[in-house]
């Protein structure tokens, strides 16, 4: 677990991580528009493999004090987007963009959360579209420490 | 402290947290007018009880490097607003928001600190008003490793 | 390593950390132009030295996941600017910054990575220019655990 050689203790049950990317620029699937998720494409870092692609989810593995950082690409369009972080359906923070003269801006916040076992958390726009896609949003989170 | 079921040894004097969080759109108190801290109004994390929410600031526990992170939204008004993240009294980093024709956008930004213990952190508005509010900020930040 | 006071054990090699700002607000010198590097020049923490401020790029220690956080303020300017994230001269994420009426926006994002030894990260003006500087700007890094 540890060593005189520096080597972090932080063992397998610790390492957590997911880092997510969406590439493409294409319009909402149907079932995008249905549940209004924000839909990722790329997964950069999933280690333990908690965050699944499909769903654009994060189910926390264990009880802890876990980061979120999130970047919400609006491409052109005149509408005000929010973009909430649910946790288990339930929002926990905010995010705005809403400029009208500009060609891409970013909902952007974060988060510390104290997650249990099994908890979900994923974005979901509460308001405005995404019509010409969101490429180059990014969702990230890590454990902290585990409890 | 370190186990073989892979249980992280980061045990508690190194496990510091905190994210708080603006719910209420109120009217900034006498006091915030006053000293033009950023009041938070709801802890979702407090691992240690090193955030004081009355005065809205972090004392650090211990000597180590420390990440925060602070997006403070700013409701409709033509002002530009400038946030200071500030270190027992100093200015670390700024954030800016200024955009005449948005409903809300977010002054934001992050770093890593080398703290000593009882340094003290919290958020200024140095520049404008949030005279409307500034509901849906946040500030978090944690203890990355102990120096 | 570790011990009966709750002192961490994510001992020497697993300590990486840096946060680097941008205080003046000068024209971009020849180096810039030609590169298009975002340079910084305050180093607020560097643990391990393993961020150049010369280069302003950070070089990975060890194989790993590492958090990375960047804000790239552009002072009144007409344009919009992209920044990337490079990794190897690979651009890994952007963000974007383009509004006409404000003075002070910032581009900003952030992710995680999994790094091998030797990796180098930096930030590239990829569109657009910083004509009047970037005081204000941020870029932050961490290991987040070694894999």
């Amino acid at each position: 677990m540890t060593s005189s050689f520096g080597i972090s203790v932080r063992a397998g049950g610790a390492k957590v991580a997911f880092s997510a990317l969406r590439g493409t620029n294409h319009e909402p699937s149907d079932l995008s528009n249905k549940s209004l998720t924000i839909y990722f494409d790329q997964v950069l870092v999933n280690i333990g493999n908690h965050f699944d692609l499909q769903e654009s989810a994060f189910q926390a593995p264990r009880r802890g004090i876990y980061s979120f950082s999130f970047h919400v690409v609006k491409v052109y369009n005149r509408q005000t987007i929010q973009v909430n972080l649910m946790h288990n359906e339930y929002p926990i923070i905010s995010a705005f963009a809403g400029d009208q003269d500009v060609t891409r801006e970013a909902a952007s916040n974060s988060v510390l959360l104290h997650l249990e076992q099994e908890d979900k958390l994923y974005l979901k726009l509460e308001r405005g579209n995404l019509m010409g896609g969101w490429r180059y949003s990014t969702f990230s989170g890590f454990l902290v420490f585990p409890l």
